[in-house]
C-alpha cells in the first residue's frame, strides 16, 4: 500500500444519500425519527430534488426524482426506496482522488465537479463492495 | 406530533453496516480507502462476522456471512454487497422506542437486546423509507 493511503483519507460522513418516492411523506417519516429539515432545492442537472435533514450530528440527504429516466428513477425502479450514497467529507478533494486512482480504485468522477455544498467526486459503487461513495470537500 | 419527538433523538452515526462477500478482501478495499481494522468479531447467534473499521471519525462495520441460511446470506443474494444498516447512537434507548412506537413506526425489537457494543434495538425498514436503521445506547 503507498505511503499517500496510510493516512485517514475519509474524515467524517456529511449524509447518507436516501432515495424515496415521495419527498413530502419521506421529510414527514423522518421529522418523527427526530430529524429536522434544513434546506430543499431542485438539482437541474440529475433530474432530483433534495430535502437535507439533520438530527444531532448526523444529516441526510432525501432524493426524490423529478422525471421518469433520472438515474435516481432507475435505481428506484430496480432498488427499492433506501440508501443511495454515503457521503464522506475530505480534506484534499483532487489528491485523495489522484491517490485513490493510483490503488487502481475505480471512480464515477476522475476530477472535482460542483455540488450542492461543495466539490464533490463520487467512486463507482464496485471501488467499494457496493457502496456508492460520494466525497466532499465543503465550500469554506 | 408528540412533544417527546421535537427533540432530536438520534445523535450521531455509529457506523454504517456493509454486507460483503469476502470480508478479508473488503478489509482490504477498505484500508485502500484510508480505513483502519480495529475489531473483528463473530456473531455467532446472527451466523456472521463483522469487521469493524474506522477512518477519522468514521466507522464501518463489514459483515460477512458464516452460514448460508443467515439474515445475512440471504441481503446478499437478493441485494448484493452494499449497506445493510445504519446505526445511530441514542442516550436513552427504552425511551426512544416507546417515543416511535407511540408515533406508529414499526419496530423489529420492541425492547432492546445486547449487542456488540452496548443494547441496540433496530426499527422495521418499511418505517424510514427502506433504511434499516439500529439504534444502539453504548456501555459506559
Amino acid at each position: 500500500m503507498s505511503d499517500l493511503l496510510q493516512k485517514e483519507l475519509l474524515q467524517k460522513i456529511d449524509h447518507v444519500g436516501i432515495v424515496v418516492e415521495d419527498l413530502d411523506a419521506a421529510v414527514q417519516t423522518y421529522r418523527l425519527l427526530g430529524f429536522r429539515e434544513t434546506a430543499r432545492l431542485p438539482i437541474p442537472d440529475q433530474h432530483i430534488i433534495a430535502a437535507f435533514m439533520q438530527s444531532g450530528d448526523s444529516s441526510i440527504e432525501l432524493i426524490a426524482s423529478t422525471d421518469p429516466t433520472s438515474g435516481t428513477a432507475r435505481f428506484l425502479h430496480n432498488r427499492g426506496e433506501g440508501v443511495h450514497h454515503i457521503c464522506y467529507v475530505v480534506d484534499d478533494l483532487p489528491g485523495t482522488l489522484a491517490a485513490l486512482q493510483q490503488q487502481g480504485l475505480r471512480l464515477i468522477d476522475q476530477k472535482p465537479r460542483q455540488g450542492a455544498h461543495g466539490e464533490i467526486a463520487f467512486l463507482h459503487p464496485k471501488a467499494a463492495h457496493g457502496v456508492l461513495i460520494e466525497l466532499l470537500a465543503r465550500h469554506a
